[in-house]
């Protein structure tokens, strides 16, 4: 069955805390090749098929209750099915 | 700068209950149309540079700081630089 990435990112000028100590933690463990961390939610959604109606349906979802839209961003797409 | 993405998601035989609260909330909601839901977390990481060596210890960063190996499984992939 076909399935579906929501990616949802805090925004960019929105302070990150969890990123923030991922970030700091990796620099205490000496790790210094990374400038920046963001952390956020990856959902997988299984559909019964990708039409257009349902791809809107998964947008709505996105927005209303796997986002908060004041302090993330989210974006949606089809992988391929497994 | 260069932006690293890695994907850190429940094992499929591992139970996960946040997706499973995030079904039923779609079922309870009207949302018919989704069999299935799993949730992981997305990181960004911003990286001084794409090389090997720099891969290789988002790798080992992914595998001991940002996933746990026993019930999660991740995914790192280069995102272009935005």
């Amino acid at each position: 069955m076909p399935r579906v990435v929501v990616d949802v990112m805090p925004k960019d000028e929105i302070l990150d805390p969890q990123g923030r100590a991922v970030h700091g933690a990796l620099r205490r463990l000496g790790f210094d090749g990374v400038a920046d961390v963001r952390q956020g939610k990856r959902f997988e959604l299984t559909i019964d098929d990708v039409s257009h109606e349902a791809l809107a349906e998964v947008r709505r979802i996105a927005e209303t209750l796997l986002s908060n839209p004041v302090i993330e961003s989210f974006a949606v797409r089809v992988e391929d099915g497994r």
